[in-house]
């Protein structure tokens, strides 16, 4: 099994170019794939900071490609952006493809601790796996400066992972997170699945619980919600987390935006204001 | 049957609302969809000039909204979108949806004379009804200033509308289109079925003989082809239209564009230049 990634697709976009990649995963224990956009390149032995994106429910490594226009922004501030998928794939396990916000699709970017779902390690992925892989066989990123930024339940992974990993990124924002997932039902849900019934151990997947233990963050955190998105009042909450980023000192700017939704179009309007706050967090570190 | 469009759906995007409508078409027979990106309105009473696009084989009515970006700049220059459907659906006509290139998704904005293709007449549909129908329900369209473009299939449709109805549109463009389709393979396959075996029949649905027509162009012709577009040498034959607007002194800009494919990322990169280049023959008229 090829642990190498493969390259299966290239297309040039704005300079640069969106290259999909295939491999197999030992940390999830199938094949996987994630997309790269690298922007063009001032010299042969340049290297780009990386971005990553996390992807909401339902999603794969392509949607962020090719909806959100990021790479515009991308590939004028030279930063490269990566998109894994959203779960392991392929597995066969029993139930994986019966709801759309759970199983396939749906990892939450957590490490299972249950039986059945062993395979759903995509916290690992992505901090460790990925990160890795990519500083191993892609000479022109440079992995040490890296940011991460996603949607949905994509940016209650950028979050969370941002925020057990300072030392690991210099900034992180979110379009829509679920911002308190063990509040509301597609968190609990996932996580009584993936984690079981002790709702302490929720508490390292949740970014409202996470910011009173990890104080130390040094850029802002940018989070732009829509206010005419329908799954703001039960599943997102944003205002708990600007709550505990209050008690705690966390610098956050919370910018609720009015008549937008929670589609990749709201993401497409303010996608080049994340580039740009991410763009200045990994010139200045 | 409904004739007035009913809204189905409607996302903010870049301060404007992409909004997609239903409607039962008379020219067609049947019932169509189409979308309007409305920019953001200065005033209750301003009126938006209008740009058509043409989108190419397989696509629906969906593709160029979610994928080309070009609301950024539809935004910004003040100009409203209309993408229409690219063939009639739901007629079940034996055969419709045997190949991706023919029948459903492949119209050719042509007006069928075959009598088993009766209904594709989406020339009348986006030069005689659509403009009508917008015309009648959506008083913020000013619809007497209109251009036209689109890609591949639609950048056929979008030069043979606008070289036959120079007094309609102020301005056209097109990325990869089908430029001389009678001596193409899918030219070939679409025109003998809906016009029939009579070559003669087929010029008036061909960019390269109607140029030789219709000297009276006005607006420089704006086309952006991809180098590395797969279907550059045997489908597009973009060079074919070149020498007959040189030798019909008709201005075209013919940019080829390297390492770039036929794909809505190519697009994407070149879009806000296409709108620009119509931003300014609408205002200029």
């Amino acid at each position: 099994m090829e642990t190498k990634p493969t390259e299966i697709s290239s297309s040039k976009m704005f300079g640069g170019y969106n290259k999909r990649f295939k491999h197999f995963s030992p940390t999830l224990g199938c094949s996987m794939t994630f997309h790269i956009y690298f922007p063009p390149s001032p010299s042969p032995s340049h290297k780009f900071p990386v971005l990553y994106w996390l992807s909401g429910l339902t999603c794969s490594d392509e949607n962020f490609i090719i909806k959100s226009g990021a790479q515009r922004a991308a590939s004028s501030e030279g930063i490269a952006l990566i998109a894994p998928d959203t779960s392991p794939r392929g597995l066969n396990v029993e139930g994986e493809a019966d709801s759309w916000d759970f199983g396939i699709g749906a990892g939450f970017y957590l490490n299972a601790t249950q039986d059945k779902w062993k395979n759903w390690q995509m916290y690992d992925y992505v901090v460790k796996e990925l990160p890795k892989l990519l500083s191993d066989n892609f000479p022109q990123l440079e992995t040490s400066k890296a940011s991460i930024f996603g949607h949905s339940m994509g940016g209650h992974g950028a979050l969370t992972i941002y925020l057990r990993n300072l030392d690991k990124y210099k900034s992180a924002s979110a379009f829509a997170p679920i911002a308190n997932p063990i509040n509301c039902a597609w968190g609990q849900k996932a996580f009584t699945n993936y984690l079981g019934g002790n709702k302490s151990d929720w508490e390292d997947y949740d970014a409202t619980c996470l910011i009173t233990k990890f104080r130390d963050v040094r850029a802002t955190i940018l989070i732009d919600q829509g206010e005419d998105d329908k799954f703001l009042q039960d599943q997102l909450l944003p205002h708990k987390f600007e709550e505990a980023c209050r008690n705690a000192n966390v610098p956050l700017l919370l910018r609720f935006q009015p008549g937008y939704d929670h589609s990749y179009y709201f993401i497409a309007t303010f996608i080049d204001d994340h580039i740009r706050h991410h763009a200045q967090a990994l010139r200045l570190n």
